[in-house]
C-alpha cells in the first residue's frame, strides 16, 4: 500500500472497557499521564517513518510493562493464581497476522505474537507458544514475575472485574494500517480460557480499509465476530462510526458490553464503548494528543 | 427462533478440502458410502425432531470415529508425533458457541466443544480443555489412541497433505441453524499451532441467517475472517452462493485454498471449494441424499 504522497500518521490506543471503579478513580491522573506518554512515543515513531506494526506493538508493550493495565505485568490472575496472557497483531496491507494464547512466560506477549507475523503459523497456544517466543528471542520470565501483590490481593478479595485488555491501531506514513491487542484475561478465569483478544476477527483485525482493537466481554465479542463484522461493513461503504456502532449492537445482542477502537485508511477514528468507561486516546500528526480516562 | 410452521430440515457435511491424492482415489467408494451413512443418520435425527446442534455434532462425531478423515481417530500428527485436535460448535438462534483447541485426550473433540456451548466460556485450550471435557464426562483416551499406524506412516513418509477437517451444518424443524467443525490440523505442524476450525468466525459460524463450516488452508481462512465475512454478506442480503464465493475470494487474496459449506435459514445450500476436491454431501427431508467425493 505504498503511495506516492505520504499520509498523515495516526495512532489510537485503549486501556480496556469497564467500570469506573475505585481502582481507576484513584489512578485517573496516572492513567491519563501514561496514555499521553504512550501516544507521544508512538507518535514520534510514526513521524520518524516507523511502520504501523512497530508503532502499535510498541504502544501495547508499553501498556503491558506497568501494573496499571490488565496485560503483561498487570495481568489479572486465573483461578489457580497464575497469569495467562494472550495477544495478537495484524497488518492491514497484506493481512499478515500473529497471535498467541495462554502464555505464562513471555514478558511481552505482544512480542510473542509479533514473532508469528511473518511465520506460516498465525496462532499458537500454551507452553508451545512460550517456547516459540523464547526461540525468537522474546524475554522469558517465571510466571511469578506476573503474579503481582496487587493482583494477588484482587484475586483474594474478589475485587471489581479488571478492565480488560490494552490495544492500539495505527496508520503509518505509507498508508499501512495495523492493530495490536494484549490481555491478561478475566480475574479468576479458569486456566485455559481464551477470550477475543488473540482471535483474529473477534478482538483484533486489520485490512486495507480499517484496523480494529476490541475490549470487553470477550465471549460476547467472539459470538458477535465483532471486529470482522465491523470491517465487512467498512468494506461495504459504512463509516467507521456506523460500522463500530453496529458491531457493538451485535455484541449487545448476545448480552455483552465493551468497546473498540477503529481507524480507517483515511484517518477516521471511532472509539465507542457501552461500558461506563474506556480509557483511550488518539494522536494525529501535528496535533496534540487527546486522552480520555474518567466516566 | 421457534416458528408455528415446521421447516423442512436440511443437513450438509464436508470431509475436508484438498487434493485428489492416492489415498482418496483408493478410498472413494468407502468415503462415498460413509458420507451417505452420516447423512442417513443425521437426516433421521432431524426428521424425528432432534435439534440442529445435536445433528451437526453427531455428524462430526461419526466422521471423527473412523480413520478416513483428518479429525478424531483419523487426526494427522504433529511434528512431535502426537495428535492435537481442535473443534467448535455454534448455534444460530442465540449464537451460543463452544470451542476447544490443542486437545490431546478427548475421544470426540466436538463433544468437548459441545460441553462449552452452555458455559460462560466459549474457547478453552490445551490440557485445561481436556480436563474440562473429562469433568463433563467426555471419554478420555491416551494420546496414543489417536496415533494410528496409518498416520505414523504418513508423518514418516511426508505423504500428501491430509485433507483437513470435517464439518456439518444443519437446519432443524424449528428453523434453528447450527455448525460444527473438527480437525486434526496439518500433518507435521508444530505442537501448539491452531488453525481456523476452533475460531468462531474463521472456520465455524452460525447465526439466525446462515451456518458455515470451513476447511482448507487454516491460516488463510483466519486472515480472511472467512466465515464471519460470508455471514455478514448474507445478513446484508447476499445469497449463500454469492457470499461464500466472496469469502473464498478473500481466502485466495491471502494465498489460501479451501472450501466451505453454508446453509441458510431458507434451506439454501452452497458448497464451493478452490481445491481439486472436497468430499461433501447434503440431505433435505423427503429427498435422497446427494454425495460428491471424486474430482
Amino acid at each position: 500500500m505504498e503511495t506516492a504522497t505520504a499520509c498523515a500518521p495516526v495512532a489510537v490506543i485503549h486501556a480496556g472497557a469497564g467500570t469506573f471503579g475505585q481502582d481507576l478513580r484513584a489512578q485517573t491522573e496516572q492513567v491519563d499521564r501514561f496514555l499521553r506518554e504512550v501516544l507521544d512515543r508512538v507518535g514520534g515513531m510514526l513521524e520518524q517513518g516507523d511502520d504501523a506494526v512497530a508503532a502499535s506493538v510498541c504502544a501495547v508493550s508499553m501498556m503491558g510493562s506497568v501494573e496499571l493495565f490488565n496485560a503483561g505485568l498487570g495481568s489479572a490472575l486465573c483461578s489457580d493464581g497464575a497469569a495467562e496472557m494472550s495477544a495478537a497483531v495484524m497488518r492491514g496491507s497484506d493481512r499478515a497476522a500473529g497471535a498467541v494464547a495462554g502464555l505464562r512466560n513471555a514478558e511481552h506477549p505482544i512480542s510473542a505474537a509479533l514473532c508469528l507475523l511473518e511465520d506460516r503459523q498465525v496462532l499458537m497456544i500454551g507452553a508451545a507458544a512460550d517456547r516459540h517466543a523464547k526461540a525468537c528471542g522474546v524475554q522469558q520470565r517465571p510466571n511469578d514475575f506476573f503474579v503481582t501483590p496487587r493482583q494477588r490481593a484482587r484475586l483474594a478479595a474478589g475485587a471489581d472485574p479488571d478492565r480488560g485488555t490494552v490495544g492500539a491501531v495505527c496508520l503509518d506514513s505509507r498508508g499501512t494500517l495495523a492493530a495490536a491487542t494484549s490481555t491478561g484475561g478475566i480475574r479468576g478465569q479458569p486456566p485455559g480460557r481464551v477470550g477475543d483478544t488473540p482471535l483474529i476477527g473477534a478482538g483484533t483485525w486489520a485490512d486495507q480499509n480499517v484496523a480494529i482493537s476490541c475490549t470487553g466481554d470477550g465471549e460476547a465479542f467472539i459470538r458477535a465476530g465483532a471486529a470482522r463484522y465491523a470491517a465487512a461493513l467498512v468494506a461495504g461503504g459504512s463509516s467507521v462510526d456506523a460500522a463500530t456502532a453496529a458491531a457493538l449492537t451485535e455484541v449487545g445482542a448476545v448480552g455483552g458490553h465493551g468497546g473498540l477502537i477503529a481507524l480507517s485508511a483515511a484517518g477516521d477514528v471511532a472509539m465507542p464503548f457501552t461500558t461506563p468507561v474506556m480509557p483511550r486516546g488518539s494522536w494525529t500528526a501535528g496535533r496534540p494528543a487527546e486522552v480520555f480516562v474518567g466516566g
